[in-house]
């Protein structure tokens, strides 16, 4: 992945005719103010380790896997969330890790982690790089240093029981290298988050990731079997002796959505799933989005057993993000609320469970849009990020968020939100385009997912961001909300976290914490 | 319920002719050397605890909630294991607790642990006394006294969301009243373990209870949205804001499974279930234990939706548990393994998820055997406990145990158990009936539940079970398997709980212990 950039530069789209006239003319974003910097004339932050600092790690993991070259620490200084692109754009000195450091085994984690308890240096784990939220962001805390700590070499498919549909990955497994290696065994995952051709096996289960196959899946930290963790003072796995246990409290849960803080997960064995043998596809559309949530809630809590079930709003149906010769050129403006349902397993089950899922949706207000808008949406599901490089050399704002909240309600929250974020857009003069959909859903609830552009305004674009962002977590928080379904916290969520913590929560975290990091050299600034 | 037997004398069933000569007659159990000891002749501890501490207590939580009656003390002494009950007939002085005392509110919770804290005096959380593994049992550790804090007066519903399917629940509220309450809103919990008739909502959730409709609704720890815990120092929500999130680490999962050690949980948030509309029932039967686990594997893994799947091994099928006049009186002994099916909710969806359960399991060598032992199994699944009362005036060892493993595991540590505990007993001088079955199911794997029937042998009946059950005990943690599925940890699974908790696992326990109970008041000799 570039280092300022969704994907490589290979992957960027044109942005259509349509989409620049539409960022021009209704936000009035200006073209000329933005600027890619190249890679070599970006500006890192000074090296603080010595030559004896960089011998010592070399010696723990072998000097081809210690790095301070400009290219490996640029391209872990940053996640890719909007005020992490504008950096990159702003001509100011970025801070970097002070070395990337691999290590290839688990003995050679534990020394590492030893050697930064003594000496005082911070490690960021890292896997995909893909955090929206600042959670590879190099933060030292109060120490002399922060090495990037990549996870790529544990890359290894361990074990299969195709019985009991369990395996066992490398943390450092990007998605589709996972599903490479599971589909050798007519496995896959079933894990499809927009960051998947990126993002890696140990992130998904250090930031709590959701997929968007989540009605049939599950969300990611269900998925997790058990976990091998190295601290600062040992290694361990983590997981009962078995798929579900009554052995006392669920450590997995402390270490899932821990982000790199409590400790460095190295392997994760998951449930897998056959490959499924048949997939079904068929989209609705629904007059209002109240309508088409109601419908969901009643899919999924029937059980009817669709693996997608995805709901646009009016604007978002309306305006197609999977492609770019879409934006904002719907020949069918007015069609109301998109409902993509997919399903997936043997004939005999997907007949099924179309069948039933179809007979409700119908049953509750929608109409077939057919196939074709749900094969539309596969093809393209992780190409949307491309689009955002393309709107910043626009000079747009364009940047996505998430929440979660009960079915009762989602309404309250989407228009607090909505209103919050476009209010302090307004107040920075510009319009903006406010996107929602519902893509993960529960028996009680579901997530919200944001996508904003706008216009970007003044000398300073990243502060007239924060403002609204703010302004959007502040009306999650207010309106009993989740600060996060799937972004995860960073180090960009920690000020709203508490309502979700409880008020005995950091506490105990900080217990935890003390016990396993007694130096705090893992991730600071981050969660905690 | 009757301190010294599973509910009350008006529950009993008397055993049929046909039983107690299988008991005596097989396994040379002596119907003379037992006896039931009168509760009024019941020798209990010395009361530890002066008037001065009694009237502090009434301080707290008024007069009538604080009492040190015979019968109180008796009825909170113990719970319902085979060594429990053998407790009460041995006519030894029964360890009791010191008083009981029932606060109505949870700020009278956080007094009562503050002055216990300041007292060294322990407390042991009471909600309706069923464990199996000494959950209740009344240690004082290294304290002065302990007392049992009876949940009682937790027993409210307290709202309902109709929406999005959830209730908060007092934690002291059986079973049946629970159902009652939310019935009157046409909706049900879903949860049905064995001990239903008395077993708390605040105790489900303390010790990772699984109901025989798990397969449908899932395990209790997955119903929990929120709970409220009362600690040495704190009262404290625990949940995240929304159905699912990824904002930190999942709190919950330290309480779930806890047993009364970090906390006293008074309310419960659960997701909730509309009353099925329709319920649908067939019972299979398979030639070998091992074909009709391979077929509830596919049914599980396909995703075909029942809510109950339960299936008994050939000793178990031919000796039907659930009714007294068919104990050892089967007239279709040679019929194989049952496996019980049942589907629950909208008329189009049981009849889409029986029929395709259904053509799966016939393709996989199942046969028919109609409705008819499903609806005996439901009908009669509460009331098998009861039996035991009778087995053991008859001289009987009965106990029951449990188990979970991944499916390509369950042959082997079934035969690793069956032959310890039979080892056992066959040491002591008894035969033994080891009966097994499978009744929750998992992606990866699935329960084993044990039934043993013996005679009881020697002085003292207690340690020639003891023998049998630490023979089983350690031939799941040598095989692989998890120490319990769903009967939690107590006192008596301790010594096996280290595979489960992970290396590390027991540190960080201690620590968050240590944080919220620093006085180690909560529990005693439990868990930790």
């Amino acid at each position: 992945m570039s280092h300022n950039l969704w994907g490589t530069p290979e992957e960027a789209k044109p942005l259509s005719g349509s989409v620049r006239k539409l960022v021009s003319t209704m936000l009035g974003a200006d073209a000329d103010k933005v600027n890619r910097i190249p890679a070599a004339e970006v500006r890192l932050s000074e090296i603080r380790l010595s030559e004896q600092d960089l011998a010592a790690l070399a010696g723990i993991v072998g000097k081809p896997y210690v790095s301070t070259e400009h290219e490996q620490r640029m391209r872990r200084a940053r996640g890719k969330s909007y005020p992490d692109l504008l950096d990159w754009r702003s001509g100011r000195v970025i801070d970097a890790p002070d070395a990337v450091v691999a290590p290839g085994t688990e003995e050679e984690v534990e020394q590492l982690l030893r050697w930064c308890t003594e000496q005082r240096v911070a490690v960021v784990p890292f896997g995909g790089g893909t955090s929206v939220v600042g959670g590879v962001s190099p933060k030292a805390g109060t120490l002399r240093a922060v090495i990037s700590l990549d996870l790529v070499r544990f890359d290894a498919l361990e074990d299969v029981d195709t019985v009991s549909m369990e395996a066992t990955l490398g943390a450092g497994l990007s998605g589709p290298h996972a599903e490479f290696k599971l589909a050798k065994h007519g496995l896959q995952i079933g894990h499809f988050p927009q960051s998947f051709p990126y993002a890696s096996i140990g992130g998904y289960a250090a930031t709590r990731s959701s997929g968007q196959n989540s009605a049939g899946y599950g969300r990611f930290d269900e998925m997790v079997r058990e976990l091998t963790v190295v601290t600062p003072v040992g290694i361990t796995r983590v997981g009962y002796q078995a798929p579900a246990s009554a052995a006392g409290p669920d450590l997995r849960q402390l270490f899932l959505g821990s982000e790199g803080t409590l400790g460095v997960i190295t392997r994760v064995r998951l449930r897998v799933h056959p490959i499924p043998e048949v997939k079904r596809y068929e989209a609705f559309s629904f007059p209002s989005f109240a309508k088409g949530a109601d419908a969901m809630r009643h899919v999924i809590q029937t059980g009817t057993g669709p693996t997608v079930l995805r709901l646009s709003d009016e604007i978002e149906s309306s305006i197609n993000l999977s492609s770019t010769d879409k934006i904002g050129d719907s020949d069918d403006a007015d069609s109301g609320c998109l409902l993509l349902t997919m399903y997936e397993g043997t004939a005999e089950h997907t007949e099924s469970r179309h069948e039933e899922t179809r007979n409700l949706l119908l049953s509750l207000g929608g109409v077939s849009r057919g196939e074709g808008p749900v094969r539309q949406w596969e093809r393209g599901r992780f190409g949307a990020p491309v689009l955002r490089d393309g709107l910043l050399d626009q000079g747009a704002v364009c940047e996505t968020f998430e929440t979660a909240t009960e079915w009762s309600n989602i309404e309250r929250v989407k228009k607090a939100v909505t209103e919050a974020v476009g209010g302090s857009l307004a107040e920075s003069g510009s319009s903006a385009i406010i996107m929602c959909h519902i893509s993960h859903v529960y028996e009680g609830g579901c997530s919200l997912y944001f996508t904003i552009i706008a216009g970007q305004r003044g000398d300073d674009p990243a502060s007239q961001w924060w403002k609204a962002k703010e302004a959007a977590c502040q009306a999650m928080v207010d309106n009993g909300a989740t600060i996060t379904h799937h972004h995860a916290v960073g180090t960009d969520h920690r000020p709203w976290v508490e309502p979700d913590m409880g008020e005995l929560g950091a506490t105990i975290l900080g217990s935890v914490k003390k016990t396993l990091d007694p130096a705090g050299i893992l991730n600071p600034d981050k969660l905690f």
